[in-house]
């Protein structure tokens, strides 16, 4: 059996990495083989390129920014996501190829046709099964994200720039965009308001909807409270 | 007046970094505006990148590789290689696309016609104006890079991958080969046998004979004795 491609995507301060590691547990309590993983990063060359794709005392040209996330996505799949998805696992990724589409094209300007391009060396054709979209209104986001301590270099940017975030993960949820860009799979909104245990269990719900058998009903994470 | 993009190029152990050295202080000699840059490098983000590159401790995917090449050139084109063509400077860099055709193409099997869309929006349509295709019988190149003291990621690939590289350097240097990469502007395969001297000699006649006034014919280099 191939195993399973889910995607965790959203702005910044949705909660999406927090969503990503109650979502691992979850899938790991209900007996699955679950390898998480993040963009950038996951790999020894892929942790050498997040720092600097992140570090804030560096600018980057946007089609450097654009070719660093490709790098460190194509050592990502060669090393980690390819061999586990071949033994069966469910991989469950923090980002992936939506995330180069907001953030390098609707949000920096670049030719989605071009990073198009440039992620088709980095990915091989490989489609995720399916991306759980966190979407929460953008200035509950943005109070969210300006409460973190140590900003990095993309969250440091401009609030227009988190503007145009918000607006190209809302069309990304759209059916016309997703039968444009058929190599980011099937994307589902799921609302990031209230409390993690809620929001947890949305995501959770959208699995289920998916594939019945993925979780049991009692699926090991309401002991969580948050 | 745009400037002139000059790129030297060849395999290991072919004498390239003494010439590009030889020929920028030759060119400066004449009163040229001249910038010397190096790939992978020539900024802060791409030394960081040369470093995860040429790192003998690190193993990277094919793509990753190219990838990061690429990632490089954005930056250099962006920061350095543009604004000195723009203010009328003679850049004179240390190899550049056809590099990446050979290395990660031929030598490493990736498909041009991908590494060509990649290097796109690296490039942005920058067309090198000359590029100098330093030659060496194989194995006189493979002795003189076997004696380096501390080889790197690339220098030290097997044999086979040496004969790939130089093989495809020697197709570089035909007419139809660069008619088929109208991208890589045009070669010249310069004799890099005998004494550095009489390379860098040959070098600047084959730039005199296509721009007669780019360097007077007392040009300032032969003082040099090696």
């Amino acid at each position: 059996m191939r195993g399973l491609l889910l995607v965790l995507e959203g702005g910044e301060g949705v909660g999406k990495t927090t969503q990503w590691e109650r979502l691992a547990e979850a899938l790991q309590a209900s007996g699955r083989d679950v390898v998480a993983l993040r963009e950038p990063g996951g790999t020894e060359p892929g942790t050498r390129i997040r720092e600097l794709l992140l570090d804030p005392e560096i600018s980057l040209a946007p089609a450097t920014e654009a070719l660093l996330f490709a790098a460190s996505r194509a050592e990502l799949l060669a090393r980690a996501v390819r061999p586990a998805l071949e033994r069966g696992a469910l991989v469950l990724l923090d980002r992936f190829l939506l995330s180069t589409y907001v953030y390098q094209g609707r949000a920096r300007g670049l030719d989605v046709q071009a990073l198009r391009r440039v992620n088709a060396l980095a990915t091989g054709g490989l489609v995720p099964d399916y991306t759980l979209l966190l979407s929460l209104p953008l200035e509950e986001a943005r109070q969210r994200a300006r409460a973190r301590l140590l900003p990095d270099r993309l969250e440091r940017e401009a609030e227009a720039f988190h503007e145009r975030v918000a607006a190209g993960f809302a069309e990304a949820s759209t059916i016309a965009w997703q039968g444009a860009h058929p190599e980011c799979g099937p994307i589902v909104a799921i609302d990031a308001t209230g409390n993690r245990d809620a929001v947890t269990a949305r995501c959770i719900e959208a699995l289920r909807h998916r594939w019945p058998e993925l979780l049991p009903a009692s699926g090991g994470i309401m002991h969580h409270t948050s």
